[in-house]
């Protein structure tokens, strides 16, 4: 059998957290902003826990919030969802995830899944029974290629697993990259999880493509999104799903079962908060976009390389030359220069990638400033 | 393969509540109180949205609970649990389930289940890869018998799950009862986990004995509590888990990649709420056992029988002569006479007793009565 937890190790974002607090360190690892996010959501939710009710609300969601989700991506992305049918409130994107694998997959299943990927895509999916095939993404494009895709999809491929925009390497796949999955996907009759939880972090006049709106793929397609990314309370933890309802009944029967419901004050305050106007939206992206910049520019001039960024809460430095390899660079800088980033290893089986860190940018000048200050000391 | 969860129904719980809203009737079916839990802790979880953070708390749950639940227990019921190592914060009670039943469980693994169970239990064990082995305990006392544990365990006995006090019968389980399966668990080297969520709602001067506590299960047995449950906030899903730590490691690893953490402004009220003093629980226990007599008495004078309750929300009534067989009772008194109630059939793999009916008490006097009045057409 497989004890697949039992093997595991701790969440890499977890341990660098631990590690943060630990060394008094300026805690750019896990990817959360910092303050408290918006004031108005906050105050929605504190009203919220005496005009709702606290009792169990529908296992799908608050129909309030279900609502509020399909008016949201069809403002925002064009998509025509039924909030009855299609759109389900998960505990955070994870459960989401967690959820849409342990539904779909059956023991023996192949399932695609691109590196780097997130931390926990591959315990879920041998948990699941799942048998993973890995596309490796080639930096610096992180494009997705045809002949990769044709090595692992076969006709045992059940499920592929995009992140997009791909944390960690904060790209943003285009029309081109989607297009050829989604061929790969109707041919091989896969259905697509897309975990797209940082749809609206994306930069530099750039557009977010819903894999679920391309051709074919409306009936074939989970989509994932994230109130804890999109309003900067990553601690909230409300997941949304989408998915056409044959596909949508299958997750249900997974979430009655491993969260069942969300706290509905929580679900309230979102649906409030996706009523918000575009320029909420696109104001933060431009702060965003202007503390990627901020610290892209402080790491470059302190002797950093550093790679691209277009969308997410992250940059990646190459860190070759100044420590053995990405794990010896994380421990030391949060242990010595009291900054925390985050090893891309961790994002790659077997770690074949060694010479990458992450930092996260969402957070104030001063964060921001003061760690470039401290890192200064490693050249 | 098994595609588990793509073959189940909805959970019978969601299914009656739904039918509840449609056909405006008296819900007494899925397990939640009349009104909007305390005051006061509803209050703390309006504050802490602004005096905790609202960004990731560690994985494990903030210290803050942790402690509180280390010291609610101590108190309550004579643990010695290590906050930081042995204590964990989960997305309700369900998620600890799922987690622990994901990690602990390998593929081909036995897992003893007693009948009447809950139902999300067969699904995750046999969506982790367990082969269930049943103990269906007899009315009218639902005691464990020697026997039907020594035809259950075998060799390949990993795990049994155990839920008590013990949904829908409402049985409180006594020393006898839980040392005959100690035994059994050290003898076969068995995991236990118990499912202690209606731990505080216990009758008539009983009191509540966590298996844990039995000599030789302190390192083999995971503890699962309910804040919901404790405080009557349902919707709020703040559940723990307890273990020792070895144990604990494992299950950890699963609920980092099953939601990962919980919202903390809600963590922090139930700290507040875990350290209310005896007379606080006290109370809900009498106002409760004054509803259960209510109802009980309200339903017998109508003509029902009524089995006992030793805790929990729920009595039960036997329906043997009112209709062809629980669902279709269940299904008549809510479209005809709008009273909401489960079917016990659904805590039954195979659906062997059919002659029970669920009520949940935990309402107001208007409530039962108005629910009551509303019966009475039935004879
Ligand atoms: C669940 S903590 C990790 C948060 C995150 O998305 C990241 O840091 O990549
Ligand atoms: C998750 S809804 C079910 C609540 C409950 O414990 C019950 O009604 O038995």
């Amino acid at each position: 059998g497989h004890p697949v937890f039992a093997t595991l190790p701790e969440t890499v974002f977890e341990t660098m957290s631990r590690l943060a607090r630990q060394h008094d360190a300026i805690n750019l690892g896990q990817g959360f902003p910092d303050g408290q996010g918006p004031d108005d959501v906050r105050a929605a939710a504190a009203r919220a826990l005496d005009s709702v009710s606290n009792q169990y609300p529908p296992m799908m969601g608050l129909p309030s919030l279900r609502t509020a989700i399909a008016a949201h991506y069809r403002h925002h992305q064009g998509l025509d969802l039924d909030p009855e049918r299609e759109v389900m409130v998960t505990s955070g994107a994870t459960e989401a995830l967690a959820g849409a694998l342990m539904a779909l997959i059956r023991p023996g299943d192949e399932v695609v899944l691109f590196e780097p990927m997130y931390d926990a895509y591959l315990p879920l999916v041998r948990r699941a029974g799942g048998v993973p095939r890995f596309v490796t993404l080639k930096p610096p494009h992180f494009r997705i290629e045809e002949a990769a895709l044709a090595e692992a999809f076969s006709e045992r491929t059940r499920i592929v697993l995009l992140n997009n925009p791909l944390n960690p390497s904060a790209t943003v796949f285009g029309l081109d990259d989607l297009a050829l999955l989604a061929a790969f996907c109707r041919r091989f009759d896969a259905v697509a999880i897309c975990d797209e939880v940082w749809e609206h972090v994306i930069f530099d006049g750039r557009r977010h493509l819903p894999l679920i709106a391309l051709p074919g793929m409306r009936e074939r397609t989970v989509k994932i999104g994230s109130a804890g990314k999109i309003f900067s309370l990553t601690g909230w933890k409300v997941g949304f799903v989408m998915a056409a309802e044959p596909l949508m009944r299958v997750l249900s029967r997974a979430h009655q079962f491993l969260t069942f419901t969300t706290p509905p004050n929580l679900q309230e305050a979102v649906a409030y908060g996706l009523a918000k106007d575009d320029r909420y939206f696109e104001d933060i992206r431009t702060g965003l976009a202007r503390s990627r910049d901020r610290l892209a520019a402080g790491l470059s001039e302190i002797g950093f390389t550093v790679l691209p960024s277009a969308g997410t809460y992250f940059l990646t430095v190459d860190i070759a030359g100044l420590a053995a390899d990405d794990v010896a660079f994380c421990r030391r800088i949060v242990s010595e220069h009291g900054v925390a980033a985050i090893p891309v290893s961790a994002f790659y089986e077997g770690g074949s990638v060694r010479n990458l860190a992450r930092f996260c940018f969402a957070k104030t000048d001063a964060t921001l400033d003061a760690a470039v200050e401290r890192l200064a000391g490693l050249f």
